[in-house]
């Protein structure tokens, strides 16, 4: 089974499309064995929840991921989850190709890339990775947060059309051309979500983060065209994350 | 004192303005020593003849930052040369916060950023928090590989002028807003260096990879403005890398 195919048919048994997001706050490198109990006790608790779990360098780098990190991706995998690591790779391919094989290698089934690094000695060493391994890759389209417009938002002059375009359509289109898994779409800019929508005409699912903490809404995000909301902090620093989360996955199921 | 002039003194101090990147191709997790002992090695016997020692995720993955690597930067930093983090980081602010936290508090002395991100709730953590810690940040500009023209060369409508202005001088112009501490081009465009030194006007030091395996010329790239030559694989998979760190360092020295 692909990538995508293993979030929908997670998505599906557990009428859920909420990735949860293992996002925590910066801790001291000797409160590390705290920090892997909290990710693993979130696993545990509210995997009846989501459809797949997202990691990002607040474990990773705590807790490497040859150690800690590969133990979690265990856990999700045997509660029958997907992974994501949301390494928002952007490097020469050679390098990239490295960071791909070992995340791929401890275990994760796709890896978050930017877009902007370009295709040739970019991004195109990743998706063979992906490719080699049967393992996703989703690209970046439009970020979360308030200063996504500097860049993803910028209008660029097209190489092809030469036409004035946004920076992020041009980002859904790669993401058609290279054969992209997924894309990312911030749930705080659902006019974006949209248009994103329009352009991958439904042949790649959009992803979206930003709701809770950020602000985003999640029925703003789900009526422009995201199929997924990945959500951290909200449901990791609550104080009951198991309930938190199934209430935002019974929000989600209200809207569809 | 700060992290330009720690590099500024170790490159006077050791007449060498090759900066070596401690990277490795892939290597299966269980080999993780053997690589260990590598970088190591070429620390010990490189250390002479470069003015700064960077890492990226090669070692980072197998290794972990709070482990392996952590004693490598202990190494460095005992032949007094500075470290660099090249993460690329480009993620939202807050996460960027908790990856720049970490890198920091391990011992890195500067992180490489991509300033695609932006600043509000995009860089400016970074910023921030390489200032409570006397740190540096350093700013990527325009990529080596043959893909970087795909984002970083593309034109852009200006947001302040409304001018088609190429990304890689918008980018420079933010390193100057910013008080970025380096910024990146790549030796395989020494145009590219020669215009972003034209912005920067000698206010920021230019960083240069590519030198080497990637086919980018010394001379070239120090006559367009480079300051720093960064090398990798040319000296890390060199049958004699102290040998071949010195015949690189000797060739700048003579352009200079």
């Amino acid at each position: 089974m692909s990538f995508r195919e293993r979030v929908a048919e997670a998505a599906e048994e557990r009428e859920s499309n909420i990735v949860l997001a293992l996002d925590f706050p910066y801790e001291k490198p000797e409160n590390r064995q705290t920090l892997y109990k909290r990710a693993e006790n979130i696993i545990d608790i509210v995997n009846p929840y989501v459809c797949a779990v997202k990691f990002n360098h607040h474990l990773i780098l705590p807790l490497g991921i040859f150690n800690g990190v590969q133990k979690l991706l265990e856990k999700a995998h045997e509660k029958e989850l997907p992974t994501i690591m949301d390494c928002k790779v952007n490097d020469i391919g050679s390098t990239n190709h490295v960071i791909a094989e070992y995340y791929y290698e401890a275990g994760f089934d796709a890896l978050i890339a930017n877009p902007f690094v370009g295709w040739e000695e970019g991004l195109k060493p990743v998706f063979e990775a992906a490719k080699n391994r049967n393992k996703g890759v989703i690209l970046l389209a439009y970020m979360s947060h308030k200063g996504a417009g500097e860049g993803y938002g910028q209008i660029v002059v097209d190489a092809k059309s030469g036409h004035r375009t946004p920076q992020y359509i041009v980002f859904a289109r790669k993401a058609l051309e290279w054969g992209a898994d997924g894309v990312v779409v911030g749930a705080t800019y659902p006019e974006k979500i949209k248009e994103v929508y329009n352009v991958l005409a439904g042949k790649i699912p959009i992803y979206s983060p930003g709701v809770g903490v950020q602000g985003g809404e999640i029925e703003s995000a789900l009526k422009a065209g995201a199929s997924y909301l990945i959500v951290g902090r909200a449901i990791t620093l609550s104080e009951n994350p198991a309930e938190t989360a199934k209430r935002i996955r019974d929000i989600a199921l209200s809207v569809k």
